[in-house]
């Protein structure tokens, strides 16, 4: 049984101005610093971090940690992964398209130094209303060129539900929304366009409003971070989004809203290509390169980089 | 002197659904029917209604009403005004592209029946929260051949403040923010692209929230209204939206937000051909049909229309 | 394992009233009505209920419903459950204060009329916008003469979690959160002042945004709704609560917000005295009502009855 | 004809403290400093500054601008207003109570450094979000120990309008709320309960939205900002609230919302103390220290002081 995702490790080709698109910015804490790489937080991650960002010389995802209930079921998961290995009490293995996984259990919680103590117990830190403020790591939206090999696995190995998903006329499975909890997504596949492999499609940052949502895109406006998709609310899972990219080149999601599925019998909804042709839940059009651009970029994505 | 818009007459060649859109989904109550039309009102609206809807072959705006400040200011602008004329103590003349304006002063001020008092005094009528409950009609988008011939005469004759304008590089005005009051718009002026004549581009009724923006966006979206532009935020004077049609083809919107302008010395803010390509606030691209369709449609506009 | 709580049976001496408040007010949808009893939903609901409304001499919470994960958990748990007795598929037992619980498996999904069919189809019904539209029940809070006995009961015998508590200077526990998912609450005990036993506090309905709550307060004042609480931040849990009193006299909470759980080692945060006497998160002081009426009311509580 | 308030210069016994309250906490620019003195403002502040912290051996407001329309309106308005002086261009008076307005005309419009640079033209600065990141300053409210006086002098000689007050059962009028806009309020006289004259009893600064006011809340907790009236809706204006208390000891208010009077003719809301009985609009209490506590405090407000 696996209990959340998280921390990711990013990587970017400009760790410095990444670094402060994350800081100044999306408003994370800046946890701590070694060698290449640099441990961030929301206000409400429970853990030290949830993201790792580090420089690297093409940006993408390095590997996505996933922390299992209890030792015992960390240990049961690995021996039921074939091919992965354990380092540093880890168990790291890759889903069909190549995307690194960790497995792990012990963590650290967080302690909050002095200047960050919060007024409240219930909040593991003081929110410091910084940018965009966002409280902890939502999501990972992961690009596969076999959409179906990696939901069947994330579902029949990891323990994923299976939520939402697109399914095209021809019969090819292209998105899947899948999540651990009652919350609409926590894990998405969606079809590599470029067919490329263990590409990142996006990270999506959690704010408790919508209204934090607009008021982060006025943040991206004024700080000259190229806003992708401006705010507005997705027909699949009804999540809230703002998508921009950070200076490295990763597309990164401040979201917000979406349901929760309480039937433990839900059945998947799958929407198929005329579904979807009707655009976002209020009928906003997805932009070209929404489709495309993956991290890395293939040489196809550098028209649509940011 | 002129104190606000409002009330205004909107045609309709579907009477009964468009009733039913205003009550049903905008919320607005109906203060009164007589002959072919029916008079609304927002339950913030002091006097009796701000909207008459009335029966006709085609969509349009019939009239949009002014309220002068006092009797001795309707008076005098209507000596300052030639070719118009009195009826039911109301001075009825055009502008340069022939929009109706009817100035009058003396009103009727709303007093609630007993199933829509409210709680409290200084609010006309109950807050029913039904449908987007729109509280008040807020401004009127004209659509003119001549901006700039329209944008004098509402400065210089009746007397509006010219806060945001749009002039083409070959010189040419293409819209004009005007207002009697520190809000940054209660009249627009934008082109005609099919240069017709006395068209409305838009009517929009206010309400407090952006949530409630994107609450409505949620109404329109199950009750089959057709949005044409979901929420987001303009680029010019920063009104927050929505966009859709009422089922007689007029084209509606939903507003809150932007600013107010307190320098009495305020120099319009003129943008640029180059600056409007940047799309609106946070970089939504405008819909064609936004740049063409208005009401009474041009055969043209039949492609785009709802 | 048990899935999630609801349908809930809501007794009321005042039927006709009180179903006008669920309607009108909360903006519930009738689904069906059959005896004294009418079975009401959120738009967010996906089985056919979530409320039961039953006419009764005095108010109260007839019973509170747990959908248990499968067949196979349902049978498990009610022979782990000494004293209960099956009914209609339903395995029906108390907890140590007398809080009729009944666990069930097996249920009907709704199925919207075509008048309430939703544009997109991961939602079970049109978002109406009615009143004060809230999404679905989401937790139930009762009073309870021996908080830890119940408490001990939740997570022992079904699998509840303990977030957060509140056990006074001399050692007595007054207040318990509990959960089933990653959600800040879903049961809540709170010590009986009137030591009555089986009594409700109140019954909690979902909104996804603090706007809604607010909005819901505008409702209420002109609807004439008794406000108990005005809406603003709880500090234990951190949910957005406003709290009003139905017509038959039973607590109703309109809520939102909170914080999700992801750590499975969660300790749960315990508040001691000192920390309860600041407030709630903002400062706000609890009225007294709040710490001492329930339904069914006692004599005591006459004075502070809506 | 004047235009508006402001700017207006706040005295501060705790000069560090205080700015950086308004700099941190409210999000203000530190345009300039100067002796005593810094000189703050909004990012939506079209002057320079809006506000003037100095240093003084008590809290309190030393004086408050007004902007005439133009040059005529200030030497008409100055002559109309007995025992003022001129000096640096600014007329200046009291009122009644004692309150220091200075009126001007000729002002400094805001050029923003690069750093603060808007993306867009129609804003004088950057959107920062730091802290509150309040817009501008909204409104005063000042103490007087006679309101009718006060009320009659704004009106009769400054061209203020009235549109809602306090009339008690006996007659004395103990509130004034004051326009010289389509704002509900700009200027209002509340009753100095120690009858000290020439105190202030808040500043109150504007966000767009009450999420703001909400988020606000947050921050003043988390940054230890004595909170003395948590987030809600007024019933007098039915402006939106938050009040604190920052580091000096005067009295802040982050507000929004309220409502628009197009009425030329608007009669004002004339509240009974029947009708103040019923608490604010959601029937929250008023604590008692803000019907007493103003700046500079008196002996007897010592026990009030946060």
């Amino acid at each position: 049984m696996i209990a959340h995702l998280g921390p990711v490790e990013l990587l970017t080709p400009k760790p410095e101005a990444s670094l402060a698109f994350f800081h100044d910015v999306l408003g994370m804490e800046i946890e701590s610093q070694a060698g290449q790489s640099a441990f961030l937080r929301g206000w409400g991650d429970y853990q030290r971090y949830s993201l790792i960002l580090t420089e690297a010389p093409a940006p993408g995802l390095a590997w996505m940690g996933l922390r299992a209930w209890d030792q015992e079921s960390l240990e049961r998961h690995a021996l039921a992964i074939p091919g992965g290995r354990w380092e540093d009490g880890m168990y790291r293995f890759a889903d069909p398209d190549g995307h690194e996984f960790r497995l792990y259990h012990e963590t650290e919680r967080y302690v909050a130094p002095e200047h960050l103590k919060p007024s409240w117990r219930n909040q593991p830190q003081r929110y410091t209303g910084r940018g965009a403020c966002v409280k902890r790591l939502d999501h990972v939206n992961l690009l596969a060129c076999d959409v179906r090999a990696c939901r069947e696995f994330a579902c029949d190995v990891l323990g994923y539900r299976h939520y939402e998903g697109i399914v095209l006329d021809d019969g090819r499975e292209t998105g899947a929304w899948l999540s651990l909890t009652t919350a609409a997504h926590e894990l998405i596949y969606v079809h590599d366009a470029r067919e490329a492999g263990g590409r990142l499609h996006h990270l999506a940052f959690w704010v408790d409003t919508r209204e934090e949502c607009l008021r982060a895109a006025d943040l991206f406006v004024d700080a000259g971070v190229p806003i992708e998709a401006a705010p507005s609310k997705h027909g699949v899972a009804q999540g809230f989004f703002l998508y921009g990219f950070e200076p490295g080149g990763n597309r990164i999601e401040v979201t917000t809203g979406g349901y929760m599925v309480y039937d433990p019998e839900q059945q998947p909804v799958i929407w198929s290509e005329a579904e979807r042709a009707r655009g976002q839940f209020w009928g906003v059009r997805t932009v070209p390169s929404f489709h495309y651009y993956g991290t890395p970029p293939t040489p196809e994505d550098a028209e649509l980089a940011p």
